[in-house]
């Protein structure tokens, strides 16, 4: 266990916003969420899943639908405090603990808030190691914990308690509610015992994004470069640099869907970048080869700052260097692959880890 | 309090079809649905809303959807168990009687299959009087009773509690659920006190279809007109009779919406009468003028049997008769004609109650 402070939320909000890929929320609205509720409810307890007791009920809590719609429409940490009240109502037990269910700026900071405001832990795990757009897209739902009984309110006082067959299901069922709210909405989800986070979280990741959002803000001091900070703590690698010169992006069926296109600086002269992205981004492609895909991490960095650019702030004349990083080893199996891989979201190509993809890129003569 | 037997129930699913103006599901459907339960569970006791203690906790249930969907995927009476039984746990309280929310083939039937099953009483009351498309269209609205919390199920085993700030959202996030759900679903809705029915409910309202359904059956021994029978129950009016020519339908939003042609026979000969639907009629009209608009209910009858024909079941060639009939007098008070009459719908007319569109009509020299 170990608490923590004003510091530590700042750089997790950076570092998750960077394992965030694009998506799971602006950095600067989360932190100020969590900072708020610290401020007024006291400090944060960070546990490690190996101290959680076996039979203890952990809650995760998370922000559904389009971070288009979020820039608009900021939460103010009390929407999510009443779908965590009526899930406990509903299973009549105590809740030990909350946990993200993804890494972002936004979705790694509303367990936070709400820890502060509700005074339990969170675990230091998460269920993806990363940000994807679809509910049942965690490794808790490889590993077979059921999303229901979830809440989901909007900022109305409008809310929802869905119970479903099956994890498919509830991100159908959620997904449309989520759109008829207005585009955002906040949920108590994937309720799970002890035992099932242990085998079902990713860990540490909490305290990897603290470690990224550190030394991206060091580097400055120091003198490093903090994109080679970043690569190193995540086993990443550089992909592209350059300038953004077009970005297309609609927000449907509660989706922010679109491509992002850089034009080549320094060593990728004469080639451009394109990104396609739902919340996320999930492919990077050059007009020559195709240079990562999902379920690999894909995140655009400020050049200069390392500071992660989500997709829904990417703005023309950016200048952004694209880095790619492995995924958990969960997304890796042929279960995590159908789950998150390029074929599941529309793209006609087979998954190679990006180890691979960029030896091959390397051999072409880039960099 | 009475006993309903198997004749009183094919009655009431006959009467609740003429009440249900083209909508509220299928009669034969319906009545299967309700002597399947009381051969397997016994008899049904029908209560006066003055049988009901005041801090009684009431529920009605019913189907939501399109009745055109509803005819391929027929309902076996246990979905709305499960609804009816997570929201007596979410009240934590005994449910003391349940009730329909609309006349109707099916919607009247399935209060009775639920009380036959779980041994509850029936209460002789509704909220509409007929049937109208949308969950806020009940009396039970106009007099300010929540329609949450609410329970809605699939078939397959999903459910979905909702709790929302107003009636509207309560029927836009069942609607769209609905819709993801494959079109029907099952309802445990509207929960209130014995109080609360007693002004808001249309009381008496099974005892009249009854009457309607019993009415049309013994006309034909009795070498009665069946329809002259259903028109002095009702304080009705005949409005045409001909032969249907046209229907056209869309299953659209959750809606079976569309409109019919009748070519005028006898007195009618040489005009056209045109009926608009959203699930159920909303307005009857001819080349020169309108005959009716909702709120008050426009019913298609056979023109030998009055057995009454669904939008969903209206075919080309048929023989009808078409029936107007005076709506409750809470659908004609400012607030009912703001939430359920012509201009809701899209028409751009203002409401005239039937009895002084008839008047005119008959000036014109028709009948």
């Amino acid at each position: 266990m170990r608490i923590l402070d004003s510091q530590a939320i700042e750089d997790i909000a950076i570092g998750a916003a960077v394992l965030g890929t694009g998506g799971g929320g602006d950095p600067y609205v989360g932190k100020l969420m969590a900072l708020q509720a610290v401020e007024e409810f006291g400090p944060i307890q960070l546990l490690d899943a190996d101290e959680v007791p076996d039979d203890a009920l952990v809650v995760p809590s998370a922000m559904m639908g389009a971070p288009t719609v979020l820039v608009e429409k900021i939460p103010n940490g009390q929407e999510v405090l009443g779908a965590f009240d009526s899930l406990k109502n509903y299973m009549g037990r105590e809740v030990f603990a909350t946990m993200p269910i993804e890494a972002g700026g936004i979705n790694s900071m509303i367990p936070l808030a709400l820890a502060a405001r509700l005074g339990i832990p969170v675990i230091d795990a998460d269920g993806m190691g990363r940000a994807f757009p679809e509910l049942q897209m965690v490794t808790f739902h490889l590993n077979k914990v059921s999303a229901t009984p979830m809440m989901l309110c909007d900022e109305k006082g409008n809310s929802l308690m869905l119970r479903t067959v099956d994890n498919v299901w509830t991100e159908r069922l959620a997904r449309t509610a989520t759109v008829q709210m207005g585009g955002s909405v906040m949920l108590a989800i994937y309720p799970m015992s002890g035992t099932q986070l242990k085998t079902a979280g990713i860990r540490g990741i909490i305290t990897l994004t603290e470690k990224i959002g550190r030394a991206i803000r060091e580097a400055k001091g120091q003198k490093q470069d903090p994109i080679t900070n970043v690569l190193s703590l995540t086993g990443g690698y550089e992909l592209f640099r350059g300038k953004v010169i077009d970005v297309s992006r609609k927000t449907i069926g509660g989706f922010a869907r679109g491509e992002s296109q850089i034009e080549g600086l320094d060593a990728y002269k004469g080639q451009t970048l394109t990104l396609n992205f739902q919340n996320e981004h999930l492919m990077a492609r050059t007009e020559k080869e195709v240079l990562a895909t999902t379920p690999d991490l894909i995140a655009v960095l400020d050049m200069e700052t390392a500071h992660p650019i989500t997709t829904e702030s990417l703005r023309y004349g950016a200048r952004a260097v694209v880095i790619g990083m492995p995924c958990n080893p969960q997304w890796r199996t042929e279960n995590g692959i159908a789950n998150v891989g390029p074929r599941y979201f529309g793209y006609d190509l087979d998954y190679i880890p990006i180890e691979e993809r960029i030896k091959s890129f390397r051999r072409g003569g880039q960099k």
